[in-house]
């Protein structure tokens, strides 16, 4: 299993817009399953399971790693995915809600930290926006980046990616600002 | 095992600045390990082993996780640490050593990708003097989010430091110039 792999397809993206198969690759960061295993975590008849697992194989999201109890065994090619495609009408609501969804996490984990953020609708209208604006951005970037085909460790891509947000940092100069005042640092 | 766990107190950090202790970690990041196959790989004997593994043990970067032929498996705690510390004397060598090699880790990757960089050691002390920055200004920040002691994933820890970088976007402004001039994207 690589550490880190980057999605620029925008075919294999679709493959993930679809929930069953979104939430198999979650199970499977846990441990390495079989079909029943699956079936059982997701409520779902077994010839379903099989039918999406065979697609994520094909677009190469999972792989075979063994046997066990005559059954195969499935896990993860990458302990990480991450999905860089061009923007494309068809995943548009997908890509939304996905970015929602981090910043609704981003929210928490500052809340948690006892963090004050002032006016919780902005701060989600905001960070979804710069997300969004760092990701197209970072684009052909990732892209020649995913084309080299490297084995990226997770701490380099951490790296890697901070440097792209940096490189922007004139452009996002005014919405940090205005981020700022949102959080009582 | 966490995914992430963020380590803010300077003794643990101390505890890493040594290279056998370091690579021991490093080592884990593949699979658990026993002292025995920890000793091959490092070609050390087993007591000198033995005693770096009971010291990451104590400061929480290792633990058993059963047996096998008579002997205990060690596994990290956590499959990414990440180290945000108050400047030291005592570990300002330890520090610059690994901004560097991160920075011309960076270096590699872009050429490897095809991408040009027109001053090289510019590039690497630019690189590296921006990591600093960004993790200085970031550090009373995730001090917070290390003391709420959530069980953050990697996709959140992500987001988050891209947002911590985002917010000093006003200061890295003009370093980000130097910067793009250097690189051609």
């Amino acid at each position: 299993m690589r550490e880190v792999i980057i999605v620029t397809d925008l075919d294999k993206i679709k493959i993930l817009a679809e929930p069953t198969r979104f939430k198999i690759l979650e199970l499977l960061r846990k441990q390495p399953m079989s079909i029943s295993e699956l079936s059982t975590f997701l409520k779902k008849d077994r010839s379903t399971v099989y039918r999406h697992i065979k697609v994520l194989e094909k677009a190469g999201f999972v792989e075979k790693i063994g046997h066990e109890r005559n059954e195969k065994i499935y896990a993860r090619t990458a302990r990480l995915f991450l999905l860089k495609v061009e923007p494309d009408e068809s995943i548009e609501e997908f890509r939304r809600q996905y970015l929602r969804v981090e910043a609704s996490r981003l929210l928490e984990i500052l809340k948690k930290s006892g963090i004050k953020v002032k006016d919780e609708k902005e701060f989600l209208q905001l960070t979804a926006q710069v997300l969004k604006e760092i990701e197209d951005s970072s684009r052909p970037f990732l892209q020649k980046i995913s084309q080299a085909d490297l084995d990226l460790k997770e701490v380099e891509l951490f790296h890697l990616l901070n440097l792209l947000v940096f490189l922007q940092s004139c452009e996002l100069c005014e919405k940090a600002q205005k981020m700022k005042k949102l959080i009582d640092l």
